[in-house]
């Protein structure tokens, strides 16, 4: 069983991160989280004691929600080729059905914090790291395993990848129109069949 | 000779396209304007109904800076895979040296009002129908001109360069590190190659 308090705190952070990631940090004021909430603004207070330490937490939790779509997607595959195009899937869905409503949250935090709120570009960074470090891990275990060319740079592929995909999504979420994700998805799944390692 | 007014007016223009392009809409106010042109309230208002009439005009302005830098790289090159590798130029210098502090005005609108102010979005989805709208016309013309091979979709050339080079600007901005929008540029470069028609 949940602490009242507990349940409280979850559920001011997942109202919380909706709001940040649709209008992001500086869209976002804490009326809007005791609106979404129903709370008081000591009620909020009460578990966080900045607008900040809500919006890293709040980053946290959606963070943490694309990160279980991807470990869900990649579950049983072993190929790399396999792998990478099940991660260009996750993608897809960061579109049209977000883990949390408003498209990526690493590219929305991105984007605002470039050149905003240091604490959360530093956080944006951290998970962008995540996706670039999971696409160049697969990769480069494919190259070990034989699955995919030596000549394959991981970091490169993650930069490919990753840069086309946020782009996309960010396309199709300015249309309404799913097409440029699948316009990206379909030419990144043409390229890793060209970095599957021919058989000699 | 300029008229003072009219001196003023395009100076407010100016500041508040860097003041939005880097915060945002929502991540800027009317007082930030006031501190960055030194002028009183009353002064930005006599030219500007309102705080998004600004930002309107301030968008167009660095929607219109942008083209130009399009314009420039196209000058003189006819050759279709030339023009559209000159594209590819214009974005890489959108991260490291943009015309409007802040990165590319297109993603940023894009970004911040796909959930956001519909005007903005309106204007931010025209912008967008601009880039993609140059690239499927130099696709098309190089395919009517023999230079380009018949089976490039112009419009899904587009989606894929302007996703992977926004994408790629985003990830260089937030690193503060051009390396993706180099790989982003180097991939996109090597698949122009491959649209070149085959000399039969």
């Amino acid at each position: 069983m949940v602490a009242r308090g507990e349940g409280t705190r979850e559920n001011i952070i997942r109202q919380a991160a909706t709001l940040f990631n649709q209008h992001g940090f500086t869209g976002s004021s804490m009326s809007d989280v005791m609106a979404a909430t129903g709370l008081q603004k000591g009620g909020i207070y009460r578990h966080f004691e900045s607008k900040e330490q809500l919006a890293v937490e709040a980053f946290a939790y959606a963070v943490n929600l694309v990160g279980r779509r991807f470990a869900e997607a990649l579950e049983g595959k072993t190929n790399a080729i396999d792998r990478l195009n099940a991660i260009v899937g996750v993608f897809a869905g960061l579109s049209t059905d977000p883990p949390v409503p408003g498209g990526c949250p690493v590219m929305n935090a991105g984007i605002e914090n470039d050149d905003g709120n240091p604490a959360l570009r530093e956080r944006a960074r951290e998970a962008m790291d995540g996706l670039r470090g999971l696409v160049a891990r697969v990769a480069e275990r494919g190259k070990a395993r034989g699955e995919v060319r030596p000549d394959v740079d991981g970091d490169a592929l993650a930069s490919v990848m990753v840069s086309m995909l946020e782009g996309a999504v960010m396309m199709s979420r300015l249309y309404g129109d799913d097409v440029h994700v699948a316009r990206a998805s379909a030419h990144l799944r043409r390229h890793l069949e060209e970095c599957v390692r021919a058989v000699g």
